[in-house]
Parts: C-alpha cells; structure tokens; sequence
C-alpha cells in the first residue's frame, strides 16, 4: 500500500486495513472499472451521492466555522467551492444526460445508507472539534482519490470513464494531496509530534474506522437496486 | 386510532399513518406481544438500544440547550434524567440477569441502523432549531407509549412482561402525555395556532416521517439475528 | 427612512428606530464623514473589525451548513468568501500602509466589545436556526450599506474616502441588497405570510434589536482610545 | 497559591496570576467580605448573575452533549441540576425577600458584560470540543469556590453571609473539588500524561485567561450601577 496522501491518512488506513480493503476494492469499484456495473446501478449511485455531497459540503462549512485561523479558514472553505463547484457537475452533466434535471436531482430521498454517512459526519463535527471532524471527512476524500488513480490505470472499460477521469485528474489527485497535507498539519498543531500516545488519537482512529465502514455500506447501497 | 398524547403528535401520526403503522405494529413488536420473539433478538435489541438512549439522552441535553427558558429547560432535562435514571435502569436490570455487565453493554458496537437514527436526531437538533429537536425525539417517545399501552392489553405471553411493563407504566404514560402537552405548547409559541399554514410545518412533518422510518429499521436490526 | 434592503430589514429597523439610529448615527460614523476621526481610532477600529470579520466569516459558513437547500447554500457561502477576499482586503491594504501585516493584524487582541458581538451572533446561529442566524447578521451587513451610501453623498472630507467607497460601491450595494431578498424569501418561505402573527417573530426582532445594540457598542469601543 | 481544586486548574491559575488576582480580589468581593457593597449593586449583580446562571446552566447541558460516555454524561447533568436548584434557589430566595419575583428576575435584560461571557463560554462550547468547554467553565466554578472559601475566614460584616455560606459550603465546596478531578482526568484522557506539550493545551491555557477576564469584567459590572 503506497498512500501519498499525507503521514496521517497513511498510518490510519494501515492501522485499519481490512476495513479500507473492503471499501476500496469493493464490488462496486471492480464493476466500475470493467464496466460490468449497471446503468440502473449507477444512476442510482449517482443520485444518491449528489445528496450525500450536498451535506459533505455542509460538513465542510463546518470546518470552516472550526478553524482557528483564517488559513484553516481558506481551506476548508475552498474545498466546500470545489464540492459545489466541480465535483457535483460531473454529476449534474451525466444525470442531464440521462434526462434528471438539477431539482429532480436534490429532490433524490436519501437512502439509510446514505443519511447514516452525512449525519455521523455532521453530527461527529458538531460534538467534536475541528480534528474529529476533518479526520470523519478523510476516508471520503482520500479513498476516491486512490480508487480513482487504481482504475485509471487497470480499468477494462471506458463505460465510466468520465467518473474515472474525474477522481484520477490532477486538480483532483491535488486537493488530495492538499488534504493530507493540511490533515498532518493540523493534527500536529493540536497534539504535538506525540500525537499517536493522546487519547484523542485512539478516538481519531476509531472515527476514521467508523467513516470508512460507512462509506463501505454506501457502496453496497450502489448495488441494491 | 386514539392517540392521548396531544394534538401535535396526533395530526403528524395521521399525515404519515402507514410509516406510522409500520413501525407500531412491527413484527419484532408482535413478538414481544405473543412471546415468541427469540432470546438472542431481544439481547440483541436491547443492547444496541442502550446505546441509542445513550445518544438520545445526548439529544435531550442538547434540548436544554436550545431550550428558551427556564421552564423549557427544566422539563427537557427532567426526561434526560429519566432516561439515564429509570429507562437505562431496566435494560441494565435485564442484562445483568443474562451475565452482561454494566461497561460490557456501554461497549455495545452500534449497528448502522441505530447510528444512522441518533445521529439523524442529534444533526437535526444541531443544525435546526428546538422544535426540529424535539419533533425528531417524538416518535420515539411516544411510539413506545402507544406500543406499551397496547401490548399490556394484548399481550398472550408474560416473557417480555418487565419491558411492557415499563413502557405501560404510569410513570412512562404519564412521561408521553407531558411530552405531548410540551410539544403542543412549543409550537404553539413559537409558530402560532396557525402553525399548519407555514413552511416550518412542512418541515417538521417531513422529519417526523423521517424518525419513524429510522425507527422501523430499528425494529429490523433487532429481528436480523 | 427609506430603506431599499428589503421588507423585513425595513420593518425590523422601524420597530427599533431609536436603537438602530443610535447605530447609523453614531459618532463614530460622523467622524468617518468629515474626517475628524484620529488615525489612532481609526486603526484600533479597522484592527478589531479584522478580527470580527473573522468570526462574521465563521457565522456566514455556519448558515451555509444550517442551510436547507443547495440555492441557499451557495448564496451564503458566496457571502462567506466576499467578506474574506473582499471587505477583509480593505483592512490588509490600510493596515499594510500603516506598517501593520497581516499576521500583527491576525493577531490582534479582541477587545471586549468585539468579542460580545461575534460570540452572540454565532451562538445565535448554533442554538437557534437558519433564520435567527441570519436575522443577527443583519444589522451589520444592512447597516454598513446604509451608512456607506449616507456618508457618499454627505461626506465633508476625503480622509476616509477608502473606507467610504467600499460601502458604498455598487458590489457592496448589490451585496446588502441580495442579502434583503434573501432574508425576505428565507422567512417568507420558513414561516409564511402572516410570518409577523407568529412567535419566532418575536423572538426575531428581539435578536435584530441586540445585534444592533452590540453594533453600537463596536463603535464605542473605536472612539476609546 | 494553595487550591486544592486539582493539579490542572491549579497550573492555569499559576500561568494566569495576575489576571486571576484580578479576579478573586476584585473590589467587588472585597466589598462583599466588609459588607460595605451597596444593596443597589448586590441586587443587579444578583439579577444579572440569575441570567448568567441560565446560560451557564446550558453551556453545562452542552457538556451532556459533547461527553463521551455515560459517566461524563452524569457528572456534567449532575452539575446542571444542582446549578438550577440549589445556586438559583439563593438568587430567587434572597429576590423574593427584595419583592422580585421569579419571573421578574428571569425577565432581566441582560448586560453587555454578562452576554459576553456567557456567550463566549458557549459559543466556544459549540465550536470545540469537550475540553474546550468544561475549561471555559472552570474559572467561574472554581473561583467561586476559592472566594467563597476566603470570604468565610476573612468576612468583617455578616450583610452578605448567604452568598458567603453558599459558596463556603461543603457542597460547593464538594462540587469544585469533584469539578477540578473531573477536568484533570479529562484532559488527561483526551491529551495524555505529558498534556503541556500539546498545541490544544496552548488553546486552553488562552480559553482559561479569556473566561477570567471575562468573569472580572462581569465583577466590573455589578459595581456600576
């Protein structure tokens, strides 16, 4: 496992690595990548995840009410923009595509699967602080950014390729790098070099644990049609 | 359909009567009445919801918060006490008989669907006001005194006695009509007696809807062995 | 008076007239207009509302997370980032003139005043909902546009011409009056028509009325040099 | 400096000296302890600090909120109710013999001093962590404490013996010891043995000195009438 994506993120997806396996290479991700997964399927995903976006981008404004410092501030608020901005067009292009307008797309009903995901981010964000919120973040942000450089280069069709393109594009791969960077950056600022022998680590962990399971079952959901 | 426990929660259990129906005629809820319900299900069960009313004891805190006087205050943290005090009582009660301690059930792993209906709670009252708190804390309150009246008169097996007696008791009876007269006060206040007349209203429908589904998924978690 | 920010602003400030011409007529404000406010006053001012653009900044994301629908989302956040890249630059290019970077003026110390405000507004916004959150921003945004576009047309000396400008420009102008549609159609929208027969009203002019109060003392505090 | 409120609130008074000093000797107790503080002064401290407690009540409900497990959940509701029914008790008891009624006293309008504390207490409640709140809190808790214990030794007049008593009791007295073991096993927790070499410490150390200043200011004010 080769993780560019900050220290932190690193020693976290090993400390849980079953966990992460069965979420990066999930049957999802394998029918992504040899086009064997269904338009039903997608769509499905599609709109489902065009919600679940619209309240990771709340969670990101979250973070950005968090900061404790006008640079936290920037960031954060600019990876909201990106979500808003970049991310959910690919999304509203396809759905256009596919004759799913804009309203027709936020009016999607959230699937369990899908309000179980946000609220634990969101509500992880509200009890917690700014670490337990931008770790409960990481695992969505990360793991595209991997799968997606992981189809690019094995994927058998060009069937998603437009999804694939997406997460494996430089200004994708970037704010990951971003990410991680500022993740390692701002646990380090509150915790110190010693992070890992805090209490708060343990709770962090677990939390990346939780997200990354829930991102799992957002997957199966994908599938459930 | 007779519900004693004020008019609010009267018209919102009408408005969304078959969700509503689901969820109080469950079949994990006709197992308990008939005795049939397995032992390993109601473990099962009441080990995850003694995680969950340690969530929804966070929710009713988080009223006290919001609440705007004293009043409110001291009422919503009246149920918070109780929860912690008497309901949790039982379920430890129960537990302690079949060898599981008091730190085994607080370490209980959550199934996702009872993280997704607390953090669904918990998210709401962060993000929306005292009303869309105490709406998202009703069906849960008030389900089971609709659940435990009704069981106390049906019920054909005394296995699950202790857990209808506590919901049919005159402590929890009485428990529900207060929360209904609070609610109807509440909203009353704050929206007017025309409160059917605002979007506010819709709102507060959509996530009593909402929080029985999740209820009803709770009740399935229970049933899947 | 005659206020083109919208109805509710407009009624808002007409039931709080004498608070609110406290506010827009303050000393403070006629210093600024014929340029005998002291330089010294001036830069304790511009320092401390650097610091409360912050934590303004921070309650503008929070209604972005609050929001209930992706239009409103971005409308708050596009307000978030003009606060930071826009009013906030005016503060770094004076100050920078005057020798003080932005890390001196990140760094300032908040005075009391200051600290009062951006503390009510965000705990406003974090216990109450969408519309007390936005309702307690107002009176800063509205206000700043009032005053800008007074001081353009009345001004008697161009020693704050700078300062002028940027209220009074045709951006902050579409700004203020984007901001009073917004908040038209977010409680119309909330709380109905007939929004004024309802409690939540109540308890929103109040919250208009103390912020508009804590907005006078933030000027108090300028002068005391 | 001898506090036998545990070992962390004893370094963060001994970090904070000067501004702590400020705090417990303020003209305002002295006046207190030799009975000459006017009746004037006492009844709007004694009216302000009935507001204050309703708000410092909530930001311990927040506590509830944001525990995380059962026993945190406990002591920190233990400590709001005792704050609504014993330390409010001596503002309603002492009003009532003034001719202000309940209702009069929780209908105050709140000063600017008081607000800003509060709120500041609060809003940094919402927007950290646990330990971000429970710090905030303490100077108010545990100052009380160290006054009221000086108070009984040092008071010449017995005008103000009630409030003397009721902060030199054993139960006050009982529940700052409990609160100050209760911050120290929290931190440790959450940040380890070696907590001073953390970036959040840092944070707290500053939160600590905010709430001190804040509570002199409110001292400050309850002279001024």
């Amino acid at each position: 496992m080769n993780n560019t994506y900050g220290e932190i993120t690193t020693i976290m997806i090993e400390q849980n690595i079953n966990t992460w396996n069965s979420y990066i290479n999930h049957n999802f991700v394998q029918q992504l990548a040899d086009g064997t997964l269904q338009d039903l399927q997608f769509l499905k995903y599609l709109k489902q995840d065009y919600i679940f976006l619209i309240h990771f981008a709340r969670a990101w404004a979250l973070a950005t009410v968090k900061a404790e410092n006008l640079e936290e501030m920037t960031f954060t608020s600019s990876i909201m923009n990106s979500l808003i901005e970049d991310e959910m067009e690919l999304h509203r292009k396809i759905c256009a595509r596919e004759g799913i307008s804009k309203i027709e797309l936020e009016n999607t009903i959230e699937e369990p699967e899908n309000l179980a995901y946000t609220r634990y981010v969101l509500e992880m964000g509200f009890s917690g602080d700014f670490l337990d919120l931008i770790i409960a973040l990481s695992p969505c942000v990360i793991g595209y950014g991997i799968i997606g450089n992981k189809l690019k280069k094995v994927a058998k069709s060009d069937k998603y390729i437009e999804w694939i393109n997406t997460y494996s594009s430089k200004d994708y791969q970037n704010l990951c790098i971003s990410v991680g960077k500022f993740i390692d950056d701002s646990v380090v600022q509150r915790l110190g070099k010693n992070y890992q022998a805090t209490g708060k680590w343990d709770r962090l962990l677990w939390n990346f644990h939780k997200a990354t399971k829930l991102e799992t079952k957002f997957w199966d959901m994908g599938l459930s049609v």
